[in-house]
């Protein structure tokens, strides 16, 4: 067993990024919601792919397209896993989460009609909104919204108001990039099955820093990228179940997902060719499959735990300070290592550059998540954003460059 | 300037890959239109970016972000000075071309009405024919196809009788990936424009291989893959007239690619943004222009010249052999470094696993062109395909292994 202090110290070393120095200080990476650092062991894993495996996975009789399929589908083996699916041909690999959702807009969108409704929440990411506004405009359905409360959870009662037997699709977020809140995507699945709606989580945040299983939560659908994991850019993943993957039509059309191809007309491989047209990203699925056994060896269970030690450490020294002011729920109950904040008098913007000079990397504007931005009224918050490889020294130094930023903009000490 | 021995001999050390043995035999890897190798400096490149620079793009105001954005911003401009755009934003990144054309059949295609006519040609990759066929179905459109002449080449009557004022969308491949032919895509596009089409080029065998313009061929659309030419999987592009890409609606939805989201709508970001939802793959993109350096330095044209001096050597010796089947044109012009052929009584996977056990790496099957192997009255094909670090002394290994299966197969020496 890992103790906590083993965590903090044990791993930032792994990953050559974090050793730089930025402005003559320790770089100190606080904006994991929007891309993770990659350890040496992913690094080695797409060395060692294109160094000794690297061919088109499709079909090919010689050597190295046999060990490119076979590392292909080990990685899809990996996933399987990870997210405890029931088949490894309901794992699909595309470019990212937001191109996940895309699919199923436009797939499992043919099978709604006319006056349909899809039900989202307000504090869902840019890709978890435009793909499913597009498609109520393109099908003429209602798109509705779920509002948080006062303490930024969906409450049952609103979830019970806006879920009705005309909901054909319900996605939300496994967490919020923003406020940190953890939907209890388990029970809001199951009252949205009731209705018979399909179920999606975006599980960008959730995936990587949650221990997550999709039979558990009964997702019908489960979406989510390799960058936010310690995985390459450019490669993702939508998580589907065998029967309504079988259900749903193709999305991206082309070479490897067709059985044959007349001039009119084709038909299509099965699962999970059907959907992943082109030349797949095998070298992004050998770096996404080195970097789940990486996080596997710790544990999703203790990088959740650490993560909620850092949120809490954070948090109590946060709240402190009067000249701060949090958006996000202040007990810790149901939330991840995000927090989203502003300083009285300071836009996030200057905020963030200023912490750049002390070596601090966090980020800082509406997180691509305009609706709940004017839904919480406001313009843009500042948000630092854990992973395991991050510790309690490197919250003293965030919080040293808030005073920082307060002396710059004459606040005094 | 770099003499015909010197391209010979002085590349292929600098491909890790190449440097493997298979079976005890030196690796002959003749399988470069199905995926290339990459140099060192490629793998390099993407490591320092791993190592150096990784973050998430998108308007981050600390200096790992702000890195990221610059190296995703020049290689963005070097893929535009690699294809003579005239415009930055007229370069999209997306997964490789079958995304690129899936995007432009729904987005482009919301241009068609009822009627209209897509003219594509039989020798078409599944790429650049299920999209078209897809989007035809979808909107009632006719899909009409140009059938190469005994030749293996499109002729012009041929394509005067097929191209009228009905056509809409032109799309035809730079080369053919089964018979090596290269189109005459600028007189092709002239005429086509003539008729007001939409010109797409599938520019996956050419931008790896031959010196293209989009400018002089006055491509519309031009699409390619970064893994066809040292690049890395999971990143290709999609050029287009700035006009055109502003006139057509976007295609994948999320963050990144918006103004304004609210709760019902969105307005959407000018270009290139506008195409790229989601995490932009800036890895993926700097392995590409580490690539296209790595090309440029040799020269296109003296990678062209030497894939067909490579093409000319085989030939000359292929069609000496009465036991060959050759499918693909007899002489030299406007054809590229792709042979595909049968070994009379021997099937093209069965030769593929024999050449296997002598290190030659070759492709056999269909190539991902049901249609055009139909149309030739073949099943199937072996195929090999070269790169500027294939020499004549792997040619002769090649032919060496085919007189291997012929033994295995009983057909004497």
């Amino acid at each position: 067993m890992i103790s906590k202090l083993e965590l903090e110290n044990k791993y930032k070393s792994d990953f050559p990024i974090l050793k730089q120095k930025v402005n003559g200080k320790d770089l100190v990476y606080l904006d994991n919601a929007a891309t993770t650092q990659k350890p040496k062991a992913v690094l080695d894993a797409i060395n060692d792919y294109n160094e000794n495996i690297n061919a088109n996975p499709h079909r090919g009789a010689h050597i190295l397209s046999v060990k490119a399929t076979e590392a292909y589908q080990n990685a899809r083996d990996t996933v399987k896993e990870f997210i405890n699916a029931e088949f490894s041909e309901e794992i699909i690999f595309t470019r990212n989460t937001t191109e996940s959702i895309n699919l199923l807009a436009y797939s499992l969108g043919e099978l709604l009609d006319e006056g349909d409704e899809i039900v989202i929440s307000i504090m869902e990411h840019h890709s978890n909104i435009i793909p499913w506004q597009q498609l109520a405009k393109r099908k003429n359905l209602k798109l509705k919204y779920l509002y948080p409360g006062e303490d930024y959870r969906i409450s049952r009662s609103e979830l019970e108001d806006k879920i009705t037997d005309k909901t054909k699709i319900f996605s939300i977020s496994q967490m919020s990039n923003v406020t940190g809140v953890i939907n209890p995507v388990k029970e809001m699945a199951e009252y949205a099955h009731k209705h018979g709606a399909y179920v999606v989580i975006d599980g960008a945040q959730g995936a990587p820093h949650l221990k997550t299983d999709v039979q558990a939560i009964d997702a019908d659908f489960y979406a989510f990228s390799a960058h936010k994991m310690l995985g390459p850019m450019g490669i993702g993943v939508l998580y589907g179940k065998k029967h309504l993957l079988e259900k749903i039509p193709p999305f991206l059309t082309g070479g490897g997902m067709i059985e044959y191809v007349y001039e009119q007309s084709s038909t299509f491989a099965p699962l999970p060719e059907k959907f992943e047209a082109g030349t797949p990203n095998a070298e992004g699925a050998v770096g996404l499959a080195a970097a789940i056994d990486y996080l596997q060896k710790i544990g999703l269970d203790e990088i959740e735990k650490h993560e909620q030690e850092l949120t809490e450490y954070a948090l109590q020294k946060m709240e402190k300070l009067d000249y701060i002011e949090l958006a996000g729920p202040d007990d810790l109950k149901d939330r991840g290592g995000i927090i989203s904040f502003n300083l009285k008098g300071i836009h996030s913007h200057d905020l963030a550059s200023i912490s750049d000079t002390e070596g601090i990397a966090l980020r800082s504007g509406h997180h691509c998540a305009q609706p709940l931005m004017k839904h919480l009224n406001l313009n843009s918050t500042g948000r630092i954003s854990f992973y395991f490889y991050n510790s309690k020294e490197e919250i003293d130094k965030f919080l040293a460059s808030l005073q920082k930023a307060r002396e710059v903009f004459g606040y005094g000490s």
